[in-house]
């Protein structure tokens, strides 16, 4: 099947108790894009960048399929630009700095090539911007995923909300799923936001792993324990990247393939940690991604028959 | 096979956003000899109340199938009371009042129809008094598991690294294994605290659920997500109870058979935490526990075969 991502593509500078970078590759577009490839090989995307981004880095997206025609390069402009610094816990962050630059005026164009796509995946941007991709496609997709952060709840509650009624499937993490629903317990979280529009939901709970919800399903996927998190940026929308690749190449979206999905995007994140932005996946190939799949399987199983007492 | 339990059995007085109880029975060896009772009917307790415990009570364990000649009562004295408050997170609490009481001379004194006893749960105590359990039995238990919680890290870590060295499983929570290793990778602080002494550890990640560590064995039980948490006393000691009584029923320290134990002792304390005290856990029977079990094994359970990409 196709995957159409639509999410910001840019330069991070990011420190952390392990070290500091300088500005390198970053964006929740690109770290969709990088790991749904480990599982699709038909994928669009829809960003922008200014004349600043190194080519090196679109070819790198073009050799694992991602269609760049969908790609606006600005001249004259320059790229979106983050700069972070974790704590020691690496459970909470300080924004240094944001420079919107191409991005403040991102009008979303799909390229007529990328009607019909099977599959979006809205990475985290204005809630505007993400309502009016799922306006500008003639057919509906699949499924229509996003993500958001609770900046958006903060500023623009009003849009965000308008925008959860077009889409599928809603991707958040545990605070922020407290943020949108008001309530403490994520069950009641869970029902809350469905209230809202997506059918589906998946709150990332980090290193304790990820909740999916539909009807009265529930999924708990495990954390995979890891001696180390180097650096959690990107892990969120790695997770995405793998969950949305892998259902749009199983083109499955039973409860049951959804359960796989997650997985796959768990096991993605899991490497996407384990270094400096997206070099980690660089660096690993399918027999990696195999593997980590199979340690996930095995930290979850169990057999259990019943005979309490 | 045989269970014996040592642990507190005492008076509580609790207070949470949803309300405050009188004095109520409580203390660890309590919830854990309740808990185990659903799965092992051969129990003994060690433990000391005054003469202020109400018969009632005492009659409650009996007919659960738990042997009292190891329940000291001692006249003319009162029964340990913990009182204490949690914040509205029900994440972190407060303790208001603490009165020893019988327990502050408590010489743990085995009955001698208790020799040989199968599994031994050491609850939470001075680390001296669960040391001298393990010495004053003459036969090895197949299994030897404690509790314990960072108030010992605090005030007595060099009684608590000895009596680590005589036990074979350590449960704790996340919290208390981070204080007890100095580590904050749950997967480092395993490695750490299993040099201390114990093959087998738990940590409790409360509603994250539990991780299994035996060698290079790991295995992560979810937690089911729940409406609300209304009091979190005992749930630590009631997942105890239920891993060792299903321990002790199956009379199998296999790791696979751990696991069932983790689900069994997770499924009895999230009865626990619905209601103040142990009550829930006087009004459920065994289909409600098989059934939350069935909530388990459907929460964590996913197929996969690997055909990455």
């Amino acid at each position: 099947m196709s995957l159409l991502t639509v999410g910001s593509v840019a330069f991070d500078a990011i420190e952390t108790p392990f070290g500091k970078t300088d500005k390198i590759i970053g964006g929740a577009g690109t770290y969709i894009a990088i790991s749904a490839s480990f599982f699709e090989k038909n994928q669009n995307i829809v960003a922008v960048v200014g004349d600043d981004f190194p080519q090196s880095m679109l070819d790198l997206l073009s050799k694992r399929n991602v269609d760049l025609t969908g790609l606006q390069i600005k001249q004259g402009e320059k790229s979106f630009f983050w700069s972070g610094k974790y704590h020691n816990d690496m459970n909470s962050r300080d924004t240094l700095i944001t420079e919107l630059n191409v991005l403040e005026h991102f009008d979303p164009i799909i390229p007529a090539a990328y009607q019909g796509v099977d599959y979006l995946m809205l990475g985290n941007l204005t809630p505007q911007v993400q309502k009016l991709v799922v306006e500008r496609l003639e057919t509906r997709p699949k499924l229509v995923a996003m993500d958001t952060m609770n900046f958006w709840m903060d500023i623009a509650m009003d849009d965000l909300k308008e925008t959860l009624k077009v889409i599928d499937l809603l991707i958040v993490n545990d605070e922020e799923a407290r943020q949108l629903s008001g309530e403490n317990s994520l069950l009641k979280a869970s029902k809350v936001i469905r209230n809202m529009g997506p059918k589906y939901l998946i709150i990332k709970k980090g290193e304790h792993g990820a909740l999916l919800f539909h009807g009265d399903n529930i999924f708990s996927a495990p954390g995979l324990p890891l001696e180390e998190v180097f650096d959690p940026t990107g892990a969120g929308d790695t997770f995405a990247g793998g969950f949305m690749g892998y259902l749009s190449n199983t083109d499955d979206i039973s409860f049951e393939n959804m359960k796989r999905a997650v997985v796959a995007g768990s096991a993605l994140a899991s490497f996407c940690v384990e270094k400096f932005g997206t070099e980690r996946l660089t660096e690993i190939n399918q027999t990696d991604v195999e593997n980590r799949i199979e340690q996930f399987i095995a930290l979850a199983d169990f057999e259990m028959t019943l005979q309490v007492g």
